[in-house]
């Protein structure tokens, strides 16, 4: 794409490099280079992107974001104006009340930004001006001796607007000095890459994505791309606009920058200038890009507006605690009462408001509900302040909420266990929220007079219940009790089989090594279920590791009696495998009617 | 929020209302309207939203887009400009050169406008007019006779206006024709909450939220926009644009409308005017809304970036073909050889960019991927072409490919069989596609000289081989022989258990009723596979619809002789039994596994 815009636009060779130094006329007029770099700092190529060439008035939205960042908004406001003047860029005149130069990316608007550089002395001033292109840039840039020992020669007009601007008091310091440092600025040496670079770093709200280094705060970057909309292309601001609609500046060495703020930067290098200043082929090919990739700004994306990813009931997708059958019965029942909403992408008014909105409107009928902002990027303020609202709202009609926000990104920096605290629980991953969400569901819809199960005899097993007294009587025999207090590892994974654990008392957890290098919990087990029948079965070993999730009491039939029970009694052991077969069935059933239930997903 | 905004605006009691007619000058001067009005049409408002008021100078961009419509950009631009004038509305000057109006903003570049419009004759050319902003406002608006009036008897330096105009050439028509129809268009009475809604249909690609009637199409929708950016705050543009950064366009009727292009529009209504004919408030308004809410258009979102919503390969979720162990184990070892990637949001270049990049990046390390577009919105054209040359070089290389796109968001009608066509094969569902890249990787991964197994006899069976041959023929004689066509029904959810099945050749499917009406695959069999245990082993009836998916050939052993078997051969049974337990709990870790693989998504 970039290649055919070049192989495009190449083929105009109209207009004349400047020629009002010897410097610049001396370039090789028919030089072009074009780039594209995506916010995150990949830079797509073509032509002579390697040429150096000076920066001249390219410079002057990165002088305005130091002195912005030097003095501030206000300390800016108060000697620079921010109106597009309608005139050309070296016009000497000011605003009739204030005096002040309409905007920083004329000439005298550019000087009296350079006279607001903070610095020891004149060469350290500079050498922060410098430093800060050298940010956005990535990379350490000098300037070029021949074309500001020449510009300095001869810049009278300049010289002129300096004087002027502290005979009004705009300038209050040395103007020699101001414009001193605006021709060194101007003399910036950089290629076609470099801007590219540089109009990543304003795409990316002031962050260099190449360096990861901050070169401007987010609000100052959008400031300094809003003064380029507006007054950075000379007078064909309106023009730019409707064709290209990017925040730009050019300047009269040849280059072209334009942002599409948070997606991307373009840059062009061709020296030929048309009547307004700008370079032809330079303006020809943000066109043609802007045409063909649809940067405009006002064709922006709508993904803002689904904010939610996903979402779903905790009877759709449960936690990884198995529950006794009562439980499940009860979560199956009431479980589309706690849902888990999925937000995605960075959370701004517009997104928010959807996310809200939809959130809100089923709030009434949930029990508890899980905000999961773990693949949310940047949560703007009022986002922020939105979802803080909707908690307080919904915990004042009566449901609990829940944030899965593990890098705190909500400002919730601690989980609150106060059931009125609207900031209310913070947990680190979705299952553990799902879990808490299943207990008050639990709490509110467990049938009255029941309550969670957590011990039971031996006889009580589900596995052994239900059989002859007899039969179970000696089967019972054939169990033998053991406990593991919290943490302590039961099985390992790679071990052999070692025998059919009833559960009696506390909780069981299986674990798995994920790719992401931590432990997971594939399940967790409580009093009525059983593990290791699968090594029992199979013969083959254990696959996860068992550990004790609370203190725990078991009843473990070992191999060997496991084995011989068919030899001696047949029929007892048919039963016991018809129970075991039959509960894997209906939990396999029940697994996979769970993935399957989000049909939509399919 | 808004009631925060209005409460803080309210106090403002600065300014007077226009007062060059009675009429305007009439008004009760403290009325003050708020909305904000979501890009899906939701409006929120506060205060005097429904109260009526001459739109004013909100129409100039209106009657300036149904010129557009009308002449084309070209046909417009030739009559006038798009560029800031930097001068006052009811400047008469015009462009130096080409005699245009600077702008369609200003009233000469409106009744210009107003005199591009098509029609039979001045009343259907004015009922064109109205009806063009009725469809944006979703209400028939009707003109206010009394201010129309009165702006017809004295507007007399418009009337010079349209002379001036019309001796220059850039007006062909009758002037006082154009003149009078911006009377009329000025007078057009609209509410606080129409203007809401129109500029939330600016917000929608010119489509009305409200009743999903198209406005405007979605280019001439960005050059209003693009044309309200630089020339829609009178003199305050600069400012307008750095400290509120929205599209805007403000009436001396005491109305100001703004737009975030994609996301929303705001209005306000108080007609107290500052020294540059905007509304006090509601200046201050739409500051503090775009401070609060960020809206500035250089504060965008970043979601673009994030274009893949997930991706994992079919051995993290693989389709609900239950594959053979054989065919399981190959999948197991080489299924991350076929990936898919879920799309997501609206697919612009910056989005479409990022995916293709991570895509490609991968592509050489699969046989076969798919690109799932089910949730994305719209598709811009180079984002289409994006992806088609990414299937192209995918191909080049060696890879297959397929989307998933029911609604041909890509423009391919067709699936293509053909292996070497990049456009590739199209599924409506998932699922299907997972099973057509796992097939690609069983194609170039099985053991050679091995192949799917596609028929098998009784004693072949997983369930019976291995059994003493003894056992394994007494067991043979209790199953039937059935065959079922493809389509037929052989088990209906609700039915009680009706045997043991063994599938010897063909495939079954069970299918369930989702959520959303529509019947979708649980699970597909095949030969070696068996179906009817859990109702068997249990005592519950079947939960699923069993169809043939192919032609099938099962064995059935019948529930009698089932039951029978414990009493006459326990052993067998028992034998039966660990085979279909062990099974299942295989099956289960298998599909829990699955279900965990996607670690960082709990």
């Amino acid at each position: 794409m970039l290649d055919e815009v070049y192989a495009v636009c190449r083929d105009d060779t109209s207009g004349a490099p400047a020629d009002y130094i010897p410097e610049l006329a001396a370039v090789a007029p028919d030089s072009f280079g074009l780039c594209l770099a995506t916010a995150d700092g990949l830079v797509y190529q073509v032509g002579d992107t390697d040429i150096g060439f000076t920066i001249q008035s390219i410079s002057k939205p990165f002088t305005y974001a130091l002195a912005l960042a030097d003095r501030g908004l206000d300390g800016v406001a108060a000697h620079i104006d921010v109106e597009p003047s309608g005139e050309p860029f070296n016009e000497i005149s000011l605003e009739p009340d204030s005096q002040r130069p309409s905007n920083p990316m004329i000439n005298s608007g550019a000087i009296t930004a350079a006279s607001l550089i903070d610095g020891r002395d004149a060469a350290d001033r500079f050498e922060r001006v410098r430093r800060c292109y050298s940010r956005f840039a990535g990379r350490e840039l000098t300037m070029n001796e021949a074309v500001y020992e020449s510009e300095a020669r001869t810049g009278y007009r300049n010289r002129a607007i300096g004087y002027m601007l502290r005979s009004v008091g705009i300038i209050d310091v040395d103007p020699d000095d101001a414009v001193d440092r605006y021709f060194r600025q101007c003399s910036i040496e950089i290629t076609c890459a470099d801007l590219a670079v540089m109009a990543a770093t304003l795409a990316d709200n002031g962050i260099n994505p190449r360096t990861h280094e901050r070169a401007l705060s987010t609000s100052l970057t959008e400031r300094v791309l809003s003064v380029m909309t507006t007054c950075g292309m000379y007078n064909a601001a309106g023009d730019w606009v409707t064709t290209v609609g990017l925040p730009a500046k050019s300047g009269v060495g040849g280059g072209i920058i334009a942002v599409l703020p948070g997606q991307l930067g373009i840059s062009v290098y061709s020296p030929r200038l048309d009547g307004q200043g700008n370079s032809v082929r330079g303006v020809a090919a943000c066109r043609e890009l802007s045409r063909r990739l649809e940067l405009h700004f006002c064709h922006v994306t709508r993904s803002a507006r689904t904010a939610i990813r996903a979402d779903y009931s905790v009877a759709q997708l449960p936690s990884r605690l198995r529950r006794t059958p009562d439980d499940a019965e009860v979560l199956a029942a009431h479980g589309d009462r706690a849902r888990v909403y999925e937000l995605h992408g960075d959370l701004l008014f517009a997104g928010a408001e959807r996310a809200v909105r939809a959130i809100e409107g089923n709030a009434d009928e949930l029990d508890a509900l899980v905000i999961d902002l773990r693949r949310v990027g940047e949560v703007s303020r009022v986002a922020r302040g939105m979802i803080e609202q909707l908690q307080a709202e919904l915990v004042r009609r009566g449901s609990r909420v829940a944030l899965v926000d593990p890098d705190a990104k909500l400002g919730h920096e601690v989980s609150s266990l106060d059931p009125d605290d609207p900031r209310g629980r913070v947990f680190v991953d979705r299952d553990t929220a799902t879990e808490w969400c299943e207990d008050i569901v639990l709490d509110r819809h467990r049938p009255p007079g029941t309550s969670a199960i957590t011990s039971i005899d031996l006889d009580e097993h589900p596995l052994l219940m239900g059989l002859a007294a007899a039969d179970r009587d000696r089967l019972c025999a054939d169990f033998i009790g053991r406990t593991f207090a919290r943490g302590e590892v039961i099985a390992e994974r790679g071990e052999p089989r070692s025998g059919l654990y009833l559960i009696l008392a506390g909780r069981v957890r299986a674990t798995f090594a994920g790719t992401d290098g931590r432990v997971h919990r594939l399940l967790t087990l409580s009093s009525g279920m059983s593990f290791g029948e699968i090594p029992m079965l199979t013969g083959e070993k254990f696959v996860n590791d068992i550990v004790a999730e609370t203190g725990v009491r078991v009843a473990v039939m070992s191999a060997a009696v496991f084995d011989e029970l068919a030899e001696q009694h047949p029929k007892l052991k048919l039963a016991l495998l018809q129970r075991l077969a039959a509960g894997a069935y209906a939990q396999m059933e029940a697994t996979v009617r769970t993935i399957s239930g989000n049909a939509e997903n399919y």
